[in-house]
């Protein structure tokens, strides 16, 4: 097979996430795939650490309402239904491995800009979105407004 | 610009080129875009070390007179000028960096089987196609025979 069946693009919901969405569109409508869009949300906890004396939970769900509505955002744009929104809480390249893997997915894209956009690819090599994938990963590279 | 106008494929010559070269042309057609392909030869002195005094440059030559027979093989069958065919002598992220500036590709392809694969994309970051790459990088899974 040389066209794919099912594209995921993860995003991170900047304002870079319209570039990549236009490139995911093009190639999934030449390939006739189903396409998905995915925001991985990582946990506070790993991000800040566990010693500052906060309830979070609030925080963790005001992220995740801003997150969805976002999401819901670009998914109207470009015409992706609810049910192919995913938005999932944990390290993002594990979680767009599992997904890609539940929901047969033979591509995933994400967006590459400098390092941060990187380490979603490169991470540690034994986090990278590339390593341990099962289909194919395509980096955009995007301009940074 | 949401579609490519010029995909670099960059191969090893294995016999995983082909299902690359499969995905490569279907992706550059859906875009119409140009498709060249790459291989680059590492330099013996890198991969072996300088201290076994021998003469290496006739080895060299065998080397690259043999990958261009092969490449030209995958030109043939897949429908790639000779001008569109290219080796180079370096290191392969480099190489395939250089030339995609050169020849203004917009996405360059590589294939990516466990280890080996990854090291093109991953190497040391400062290495990787990924990492300084200023356009697309597709990884695209191969199965290994």
């Amino acid at each position: 097979m040389s066209s794919y069946t099912h594209v995921i693009v993860g995003l991170d919901l900047s304002s870079e996430s319209k570039q990549i969405m236009e490139k995911a569109k093009f190639l999934a409508e030449s390939s006739n795939a189903k396409l998905s869009v995915a925001h991985i949300i990582e946990p506070l906890l790993f991000t800040y650490g566990g010693d500052i004396p906060m309830d979070i939970s609030s925080i963790q769900d005001q992220i995740h309402t801003q997150a969805k509505i976002d999401l819901q955002k670009i998914g109207d744009e470009f015409g992706i239904e609810q049910e192919n929104q995913h938005i999932s809480i944990g390290q993002p390249a594990t979680e767009l491995h599992e997904l890609a893997a539940k929901e047969k997915a033979d591509l995933i894209i994400v967006g590459s800009h400098g390092r941060h956009g990187l380490s979603l690819i490169l991470g540690s090599t034994s986090n990278s979105v590339l390593h341990g994938s099962h289909c194919d990963v395509l980096a955009v590279r995007v301009n940074q407004g």
